[in-house]
């Protein structure tokens, strides 16, 4: 019997990792997010701000050629994905939980039972949320969300094949926006 | 004050007809589905068989180059999209109701108070469920939805500019295979 699994897949600022917070909280599982980061830290040897940056950058670019892993044949960005997906397998067979982000979506879908979700939301709904989440930046917010959000499709189109945001990828796919963090919790806890 | 409606974009086969028309009865709301089909007839003089199928042939296509409208500069497709823009959004003005396909989500976004729902499925899903509905035809089920998916995004497209199936587009995508159409009306009530 394979483990259920929640994947939460998100854009920047839609309260994904929050939903999938809560989610986790009142199901009583583990929520694998920043937890997540530091595993693939630990196994891979680097710091888990660069973890979270060339995560999110597809293979070509800046962060991912700076300089490739000793020894092996890979650039640094080949070679944490293939630490993330090893680490996100292992999660996965450990028992039920909740993954947001990181493709897990992708890396589990012959492994897990896994509920696919993806949180979205329009752009003002999102601005206002990272400014008050992550503050001011220089850049305007709509700026750093366009910015982010072409990465993350960029990665995962790279690293899956699939189109990220694509209703056909997913179970459900909710947007934040419209019908409010709480509703999207209700939602997805009637789900499992 | 806006009327509130429910606009369902659907892959065929995907059962969102049959979810549209479960939850107008369970609202106590008119589903717009054949009885569009019958309006636009009306309107427009043109068979009800013929605007089915016009009405997902973009601009373009065979059926739409076929001939022009009598008198107007218009081919027969952006003569149909006139009359369907003019049906629809009556309809809405009319009152809260419940609206499946035909580009309702684009016509009447800014002229109701819409909760805009896509539901699709896979291909073995709705395989088995065209078999089952509409019987067996010449071409295998598996052409006959791709070949209908195609036209239908074309369609959507050429006239809404909005991407088909795209998560961004909806306040919320059901995958009707693995939820289940029950769950899914559950989840359109609860949202009304």
């Amino acid at each position: 019997m394979k483990n259920r699994v929640i994947t939460i897949s998100r854009e920047f600022g839609s309260g994904g990792r929050t939903i999938g917070k809560r989610v986790a909280a009142e199901l009583g599982l583990s929520c694998y997010d920043n937890e997540l980061l530091q595993k693939i830290a630990e196994e891979s040897g680097f710091q888990e701000n660069y973890i979270k940056e060339a995560g999110e950058y597809a293979p070509g670019g800046f962060l991912s050629n700076a300089f490739s892993h000793r020894g092996a044949n890979l650039n640094n960005a080949d070679y944490l994905w293939r630490i993330q997906y090893k680490v996100i397998s292992e999660l996965a067979e450990k028992g039920p939980c909740v993954i947001v982000g990181r493709c897990a979506d992708y890396i589990l879908r012959d492994k897990a039972d896994c509920l696919q979700i993806f949180i979205h939301a329009d752009i003002k709904f999102r601005a206002e949320r990272i400014v008050k989440e992550y503050g001011e930046r220089e850049e305007s917010p709509e700026q750093r969300l366009r910015d982010k959000d072409k990465r993350r499709a960029a990665y995962h189109r790279f690293y899956t094949d699939m189109k990220w945001g694509h209703a056909q990828n997913y179970d459900i796919t909710l947007n934040s926006g419209t019908l409010g963090l709480d509703k999207c919790v209700e939602i997805i806890l009637s789900l499992y």
